[in-house]
């Protein structure tokens, strides 16, 4: 077995799970990412944690929500083995990533609806959500095998304590800030094809903590990878344009513009997938208001995936998401924007390009004021 | 897929499981058995049932008792899992039948030792166990994959239900009966090469109760295939010859000979694998009695497979096994023999020998009383 499978699964277990003796362990494990659960479980051996198996195999679950009609009872086996967890780790790395793809939109809310205390369950314990490399998401990536390999792994095996110090910088700066401002120069990435604009857009952050999104529960950050400093922001204005393509609904999106007034979206367009946007707004009133400003900082994530697990990550990159704000950014007893949605859509800030709190020029360029390099 | 994995499916949810509208399901998929998986989720699906798949991955066990130490805590989210569960299905079919050889049998005592409880509560639900065929198990079988799908198929797709008729004929003489008496006439099978001697062995069934295992918890059998009438004999005297080679903790044994007084082994010889024997012998007082008689009613197993879930189901043999009996076939309150272990040999009865009840031949070179061509 490749050893950065092993690797993988020490980071996973200690770094991000934090897994101690005595834990008692559920991994739910992906059709393919076998090799994965082999190493986590030599791990949580050696942690002396207990450990359950489950199979999260989405044919399996594609068989059963086709063969039930629309009434779903709450899952009990599943509810009292999370509520006797105190960690869930999923492995994903399936043989197929539209092996669900003929389930009937309403027979999944149902089964969804019907366990909701299924996943907050799952959400009260330490839970970590990882991937194993397999063909199915090469292919998804657009990318051979062994080179998808290569590229999970340099997003994976990071040194994650030096990444969250740097990360502690920018969640200071946000902390501490008011508004934060995007600005990019250009208008014409796209050859002149689409709706291509500039960004210009005011956030307050006044009252938000910042999440140091650090692959690990110790930082309240639940992905590996991650690597990502992110918070709520709210009266937003003014305009934003989205030049990294992406899948919303098993739709391809390009080139988003959104145009912000008093928080909301008042306009869009897009060169390619409006109607998944204007699907999106159209969920609820928390829909066409942001939920989430996230700063990309992972660097070992060099390109586009259309995986929003490695997209939003990666360094030099800004993301908003329309929907639903984390409770972790808010002051406590807070709720923020609600929505049934929560849509990611990113901004590459490597060049022409300013992020600025408070004024002052945070990032410029995809380069950080504490970095070599920066253009005060 | 092929078709006959959906038959399969069907026969496990509704002939074995009798699963019903809001049956709580915990389902184990072994590495290789996805398809089966699969087909069984549908029809729960269809059935209205919940649905919980768990890993049964050998190599993930291996690799967690291996990391581990000696010293194990309870499974608490597995004990409480299925604690949670109507119905417990377990679909095995691994890659590699010895994927935990080189676990200490000292750490595998220790996990199953704090695992008490689970097992107990596994046993307190409707559960079945079955197997998908697999290149793993066709190679153990010494079989090619297609031949042994067909064999696995030709084993489990049984019109059970005349089968479970033919059967009760079995059991309404065994539970009327108060002798057993098993004879065959050859003494030279093996050539003359090994400790070839003949059956001659009478055991008291006297207030037991035989079980009718017709492959369904409708009938307290809780296997997929089987197709065996069994009791709890005891008082045994005389010899009996076993032919049929098997497997005993990885050992090969072929032509065991035991001789029994006042119940009790006295002598035994074995052409191979003797020291497999006398470690059985020597585990505890329990195992040098008898815990079980079967006779083997399934005559869609056609070989031996080295695999007891087929061979001792097979139609024209008989089994016994040393140590523990099953609860089922003793008097309410009543216990019967007791053991650390239960191993089952098997003897073909296919020609030259009797099966007698009270005097009374049964069953003569493979023919039951009630079945045509029977001599008298």
């Amino acid at each position: 077995m490749d050893d950065r499978v092993w690797e993988h699964a020490e980071v996973l277990v200690d770094w991000s799970a934090r897994v101690d003796e005595g834990d008692r362990v559920v991994m739910d494990v992906a059709e393919d990412a076998h090799d994965l659960a082999v190493a986590v479980a030599g791990k949580l051996g050696e942690r002396g944690a207990t450990l359950l198996a489950t199979y999260g195999s989405d044919e399996v679950t594609r068989a059963y929500l086709r063969g039930h009609d629309d009434e779903f009872a709450e899952n009990d086996p599943k509810l009292s083995m999370l509520e006797a967890a105190d960690v869930y780790l999923r492995l994903a790395g399936g043989r197929n990533t539209t092996a669900t793809a003929d389930v009937p939109a309403e027979r999944r809310r149902a089964a969804a609806k019907a366990n909701v205390a299924v996943r907050e369950a799952r959400m009260a314990t330490d839970w970590v959500s990882t991937v194993h490399p397999t063909r199915s998401l090469a292919q998804q990536a657009g990318m051979a095998y062994e080179e998808y390999q290569d590229f999970v792994y340099e997003a994976v095996l990071r040194d994650w304590e030096s990444l969250a110090d740097e990360m502690a910088n920018m969640k200071e700066v946000l902390d501490e800030g008011s508004e934060v401002r995007i600005e990019t120069d250009r208008t014409d990435r796209d050859g002149g094809r689409g709706p291509s604009r500039r960004t210009d857009l005011t956030m307050s952050i006044e009252n938000r903590t910042a999440v140091n999104s650090a692959a690990s529960v110790a930082y309240d950050s639940h992905n590996l990878p991650s690597g990502e400093v992110f918070t709520a922001p709210y009266a937003t204005g003014g305009e934003v344009f989205f030049d990294v393509p992406m899948t919303i609904d098993a739709t391809r999106v390009e080139n988003v513009w959104l145009e912000f007034e008093g928080g909301e979206v008042v306009d869009f367009e897009a060169e390619q997938g409006a109607d998944a946007i204007a699907n999106v707004l159209d969920t609820d009133e928390g829909a066409r208001r942001l939920g989430e400003l996230g700063i990309g900082m992972n660097r070992g994530i060099d390109r586009f995936t259309d995986s929003i697990l490695f997209d939003e990550k990666m360094g030099d990159t800004v993301h908003l998401a329309l929907g639903r704000a984390y409770d972790s950014c808010l002051p406590e007893g807070e709720t923020g924007n609600d929505s049934a949605v929560h849509v990611d859509m990113i901004t590459d800030v490597s060049e022409d390009s300013r992020l600025l709190v408070d004024g002052e020029v945070i990032q410029r360029n995809g380069t950080f004021r504490w970095e070599e390099g920066f253009e005060e």
